[in-house]
């Protein structure tokens, strides 16, 4: 690679620019808000080595890095406006890598209405690192918080939990002799997280959400810690594939990296119960699955978890970090 | 370090959090635009031990990191709103070093107004790597974009030009022996830029304009280029500081190090001829010196230097670039 940074962006990235990039020919980018909506900001970071593997398709870590913040957009029932990246590559990236990474992006861009509109290209001695910041319109005055649950609330998850981290289990050989479609399912949702963006209309009714990226127990243990209340999780009631399912036949420690491991992308809400109907309808009729699984207490900041059995389970840690 | 990341959060950054940064206890930030005006977005990453010293203070790392997009928002006129900070951490950091990188940075997020709003905290095993981005408020419809220079146009440089990349070369062991006094003005200009905040009403009677990063020279081509013109530039007009003139008076290659070299967050600005006045006037209400250094003129994308002695100057590289 002997471009220079303004070729490099001028090649890869002007062409899968949003208007408000200003053709990625300037420093800035300038977009007009949306008249009487709110902003909504997130920015994560990702490693190689750490958040994905050095050697994954460059397509599908373009792809990962924008859909984890567009989950975060997801769980405030954000709209995407746009998103920006810096990127620091180590020197021996290649042009096609930088061509299927950039194909990667704006595919997702484009699949998510969600343009990059500006940035940063530097070199790193390090590994590949990629921090996105996405931009979203609030489309009321109501965001569900982190902080909002209260007792009363039935817990509700999206789509299914356990399957990124059961995939990342078997693609570190630590998992059971699972069946091919089954063992591409999970690596598959390890991979490729599915950012719930379709839940929007649904959070209009919940107090809290967050999307679950560390982990279900950890993740629902820290809204109910931040909402200042107590809740329960009752593991028999969560949602679990079929490939999951499968993996914990073969392996019964397989419900612990379900239930405590990370990059699930799906969303959480504490929903007043006599919402949960409309909030469950709302999501049904976007076509996204999701589930009752516990409820909000009073109390200072305790989860009590009920595993498959019925019994309290206690797991090890209650949360992947990936820091 | 064996604290979590909602720890280290808490401990460190959530104390110099902004209202929109919801105590940074969610995965989001929420601002509401200030009404009727467009926002301006930038992104920066610095990776130590290309765009700093690892073993700079933590503290100016911090302002550093902010300051440079800063100085992007100073070149469009914008306002700060707020910034996200994605912070890549290396295993060997300990506690008084995240202690002095917050005081930094929230000493200078006061200082701008530019509170922290929100970001992201991982591991790395690389070097240590931050991305900021910085959102910004546009007083007025107008923004200097880096295209919108014009034949006929004046060029403007604020401040001095050169101090920090020669500040660079006496860090590297690669300068004279200048007193003890130029020697740290130049290494503090190198570590801690001054961004421009206070052009922005001068920046209303520009036709173009952006930070000068990657050396006067390369970037004023830069400009010239986007915009579709030609151009010169007076070395002999250019603003020195009188370390750099000690510097050049020992070895005549500084010249080359400054007018070509990084790291300087002035403004390069395009501005008509007839409000050229204007311009210097507002600049001088806000106390920012600007100098005029050359002329925009027609044809395409050329840029001639004109050396301190009267004659074309042509140097080996065109602009330093961090890529």
């Amino acid at each position: 690679m002997s471009l220079s940074e303004d070729e490099l962006i001028a090649r890869y990235f002007a062409p899968i620019a949003g208007e408000a990039g200003l053709a990625l020919k300037d420093d800035v980018a300038r977009l007009t808000p949306p008249l009487g909506r709110d902003l909504v900001v997130t920015a994560d970071a990702l490693v190689a080595g750490v958040h994905f593997f050095a050697d994954d398709p460059a397509e599908s870590i373009a792809a990962k890095a924008l859909r984890v913040n567009l989950s975060d957009l997801a769980s405030k029932g954000a709209e995407p406006l746009g998103f920006l990246l810096a990127l620091a590559l180590p020197r021996g990236v290649t042009a096609p890598w930088l061509e299927a990474f950039a194909r990667g992006l704006g595919e997702d861009a484009r699949a998510y209405g969600c343009p990059l509109i500006g940035g940063d290209t530097v070199h790193t001695p390090g590994p590949l690192t990629l921090s996105i910041t996405a931009l979203g319109a609030l489309p009321s005055a109501a965001m569900p918080a982190r902080t909002g649950a209260r007792a009363g609330d039935a817990i509700f998850v999206s789509g299914t939990i356990g399957d990124a981290a059961l995939g990342l289990a078997l693609r570190l050989g630590r998992g059971p002799a699972l069946s091919e479609a089954h063992r591409s399912e999970l690596i598959g949702r390890y991979m490729m997280p599915q950012p719930r963006m379709g839940l929007a209309a649904a959070l209009a009714h919940a107090h809290a959400a967050m999307d679950v990226s560390d982990g279900l127990v950890g993740d629902l243990a820290k809204m109910l810690k931040a909402s200042g209340v107590c809740g329960v999780l009752d593991l028999g009631a969560a949602p679990f594939s079929a490939a999951a399912r499968g993996f914990f036949a073969l392996d019964p420690g397989g419900i612990e990296i379900a239930a405590t491991g990370g990059d699930d992308y799906e969303i959480l809400a504490a929903v007043p119960k006599a919402e949960a109907p409309a909030f469950a309808a709302a999501a049904a009729a976007a076509g996204v699955a999701v589930c009752a699984i516990g409820a909000v207490s009073e109390g200072e900041g305790e989860l009590r978890v009920v595993g498959l059995d019925g019994a309290p389970a206690r797991f090890a840690r209650g949360a992947y970090s990936h820091f």
